[in-house]
């Protein structure tokens, strides 16, 4: 067995070096910037305590690092993660309580046994069952409920709700209650944050900065928010005028936590936990794949399950929850130049320096702020441009695209992903359960077969050829047996069905018993059945059933074969 | 409108003259004695009161003859139905109440409703997910479950459950309880019905009795069991020996009755209701479409959901119970002789007075008789040679067979077809999730391109022709994104990647995006992305989307184009 494939870093641990070193501490120190905001603020959106966010970004990077393929994901606190887990640990737990915290750790340790479980056996090709309509959809639905999740923190009111309706109408109720000062920090934070990301680096470059440094202290905007807002709120002492603050936050290392082990948290915990690993893992995988595909770089889908199983578990015992590989922190990473995963432990031992030094620093730092970078930060999620391009593309692609998003913000983030892979299956079955296909005749002067609808063709009277444009199984199998019964019923005067297979790929058991069922039937009406074309690994699988002794008719191995022969041409 | 379609009668009744009069009279009264035994027998496995299996005989065919598509189909009760039925009625009612048979009279109205509904929207193709290897597993083991729930009628016990674990441990608990004069006259049942099935009909022909008359003789070996056991009890008075008999019948035309419209019965009863109908669709279907084939006749699929929908419709208003067109029936019918479904009309009156005249005659008819019949019945249903022929054929198709009959049998009927639908469904999706594809290169001397594993053949290192042996959708989406990027950093001298679309019959929105994706990629690193054999449908579709404007590379028609410009041949 070959250790290495388990743990990569095996393999590129031993080419590390000085210019790799460097490489990845300058990556390091910007990510780390990044990620201290950020990791606070998608713990608040998870309903959980402001470090919560920072110890799930130290662990499970450094466990990622040792099991991962990918030399630039960076993994952590993810908005759509984190909003699952609020709504799965909020199912079995009043938010705030030690229950609460528990039952996302307990989530974490499920999610990371059963990503591992799933690496193990290489099961990484069922994320696959995820359409781009459903993701897409889930993605822009998330989006727009993380978005509303906050207002809340922004106006200074209470609110709750899983869906978009319930969210709504709980703010509604509560617009009487609104704290001011609360909403002018949050307001300006969002302004301020829209305005850095649209034009701060262009400004910067007016100024004469390198390009570089501009992007960086781009990426660092939330940063002079949570400065500019601390501030204020610790100068006027806003925190005694109703404005919520982050509070004393513990200074420690990551704490060693045990998730909870009690039958029925696991199984209240268990489907949320799939969900939110499967989910993780589709939008790991893509950025991990896009950025290894600029260096030409290859990841392996299965080991990265064994990666992120590690990442949670490592999530799940160090007073963290739910994390994966997140978007915008594994583009800073890749842009600021991160070799390895080494980059990763580096960005660990920031955040922990963070964690047990800086945290008395976020003491008045307001939520409001918090949540302003997370709507500014999701609302680049939202895409309803998907709902026109797959309109345009191909309505089954929309439909699963328009049910996902009214589903997921109508019903919740579970129902809506669930429905989505139900209808997006539904429909592709759909779809090939009536194929294409068509009667075919010979293009004159030619051995090519042709659409009798679309082309001048030469055809017999008592020869039907019809090309069928799909794989025959369980799903479309009987549509065939009617299609040949009502041509040849309709035309009395066939004497010969011959089936074109250029463009059957397989043929299952049903579609086997189904040509059997029109073998034998055209056989009591003095009927030949015939096939053409039939591709070498179909054959193979037919010859194993009874249907070729059976056939009254003869396998050509072209179309042209068979008419000349059936027509005495 | 062609109101024709919808009462084919209206076309048939037309045409109907002398000839047609007599061939029907003749299989009716055949069918008639036929069903009266086993009409009886499919109530008692239903659990409900003999005459219920009459009524259900009547209307329902009367029905079925003016909607349905089929000459030959004889609708009624049948096993499969009758035990899907005790399984649903028993979850909401006690057997022998009047809320069982009231629940039976719903199942049979929520049946009919939704038969209805999928009639008059053209659903009939839904039904063709339930796989093959899925009926013929669901079959095999309802046939044991079947066989063994009668057990208890031939040992003249008590014995109940709902799977085959809890039927043979609650008969073993029983087995101290064995009435040893019903064992001797159900024993008796068996065997002799076992004889007539197989020498009774060489027996009659050896006497010089005519091939017709043989035939009709053998499948009436039921009614000379029921004469000769019932003449048995009244002579000896074997009813106070413990001999449970049938007793009371109602002598009555079918009564008019109401299903129960509660929302909770409704509710409970809706699934196994959808459940029947599928399953009670697919048989009906297929023995119509054989009969119908025989004759170059055709029939209408949604047709016959509005058929079996009145059939349903009529049991649930007239005493019945689920029906379905059973096989067994139709065969004996369309042997007969029936020329149009005015035939299921005169068995339909021939029950009638069967039900109005007969029933003090089945007073001493003992239960145990009814149970032989059902039990030698139903074994033909059993089949487990599908198990080898599957294996045989494909491993896949033999999982789906083995799940559902190990599934049916240990969890029941419910769970037992739910779970090889789900199964099925999934196997054909990992199958296409993982698609066949071969690098191919060129035949020397030829314009043909073949896999280079199997075949000798020109390639070129700057160039990677891939043939795609799958339409693409969301399932395969990321297989071709991985291959294609191990393989161009595999080998770092190619320049060119082909994908050759020859049987491609499909590319769904993630197919697209993944497309789009791999030329993004290669783009990134200046290796150019080429189509060649596209058909028509699927550029037609490509042309929508934004794939081809970005497209690195070009569309070539034929491969051997692409070959010769792409490696300057």
């Amino acid at each position: 067995m070959d250790i290495t494939r388990y743990m990569p870093v095996l393999s590129w641990g031993r080419r590390y070096g000085r210019k790799e070193l460097s490489a990845d501490l300058i990556a390091a120190v910007i990510v780390t910037i990044m990620l201290i905001p950020q990791s606070l603020a998608y713990a608040l959106l998870a309903g959980l305590p402001p470090e919560a966010g920072l110890y799930a970004s130290i662990a499970p990077i450094v466990l990622y690092a040792l099991f991962g393929t990918s030399k630039a994901l960076a993994v952590g606190p993810v908005a759509v993660v984190s909003l699952l887990t609020a709504s799965a640990v909020g199912q079995v737990a009043e938010q705030g309580t030690a229950g609460y915290a528990i039952a996302a750790l307990t989530l974490a340790f499920l999610s990371g046994g059963f990503l591992l479980v799933m690496g193990v056996l290489r099961l990484g090709f069922l994320a696959n069952f995820l359409s781009h309509p459903v993701i897409a959809g889930f993605i822009t639905a998330s989006g727009i409920l993380i978005a509303t999740s906050q207002f809340k923190h922004i106006l200074g009111v209470s609110g709750h709700g899983d869906t978009l309706p319930e969210m709504l109408l709980s703010l509604a109720t509560h617009l009487g209650d609104i704290n001011w000062i609360t909403l002018g920090l949050g307001g300006l934070s969002i302004s301020f944050l829209f305005w850095v990301r649209k034009h701060f680096k262009p400004f910067l470059l007016k100024l004469g900065a390198p390009e570089k440094l501009a992007d960086v202290l781009t990426k660092a905007g939330p940063v002079f928010a949570v400065i500019a807002t601390t501030v204020a709120v610790w100068a006027f002492e806003l925190q005694t005028q109703g404005v919520k603050i982050v509070g004393e936050v513990p200074q420690s290392l990551p704490p060693l936590t045990l998730p909870g082990f009690a039958p029925e948290l696991l199984g209240a915990l268990l489907l949320p936990a799939i969900l939110i690993s499967v989910i993780g893992f589709v939008e790991s995988v893509s950025v991990a794949q896009t950025l290894a595909a600029k260096k030409r770089q290859r990841i392996d889908p299965d080991q990265e399950l064994i990666g992120l199983g590690a990442a949670n578990m490592g999530a799940a015992f160090t007073g963290g929850y739910p994390v994966t590989g997140g978007f915008a922190r594994s583009v800073v990473n890749f842009d600021a130049g991160a070799e390895t995963p080494a980059a990763g432990i580096y960005t660990a031992i920031g955040l922990a320096i963070a964690a047990l030094a800086l945290t008395p620093l976020v003491y008045y730092l307001p939520n409001a702020t918090l949540a302003a970078t997370i709507i500014v930060a999701v609302l680049s999620l939202v895409d309803l441009s998907i709902l026109k391009t797959t309109w345009s593309y191909a309505h089954a692609d929309f439909s699963a695209v328009a049910a996902t998003i009214l589903l997921t913000l109508g019903l919740g983030v579970e129902v809506g992903v669930a429905a989505g892979v139900i209808i997006s299956v539904l429909l592709h079955l759909y779809k090939t359960s009536r194929p294409h296909v068509a009667e075919v005749g010979r293009v004159p002067g030619t051995e090519h077969f042709r659409n009798v609808l679309r082309h001048d063709v030469q055809t017999h009277p008592s020869l039907l050829t019809l090309r069928v444009d799909e794989s025959l199984y369980f799903a479309n199998a009987r549509f065939l047996e009617d299609l040949v019964q009502n041509r040849v019923s309709e035309r009395t005067d066939i004497k010969h069905v011959v089936l074109m297979f250029s463009a059957v790929n397989e043929v299952d058991y049903s579609a086997l018993e189904s040509l059997e069922a029109i073998n034998f039937r055209l056989g009591e009406i003095g009927v030949g059945l015939h096939f053409s074309e039939v591709k070498g690994p179909v054959m193979d699988r037919l010859k194993r059933g009874h249907l070729l002794e059976q056939l009254n008719g003869k396998v050509f191995l072209s179309q042209n074969d068979a008419f000349r022969e059936l027509t005495h041409d």
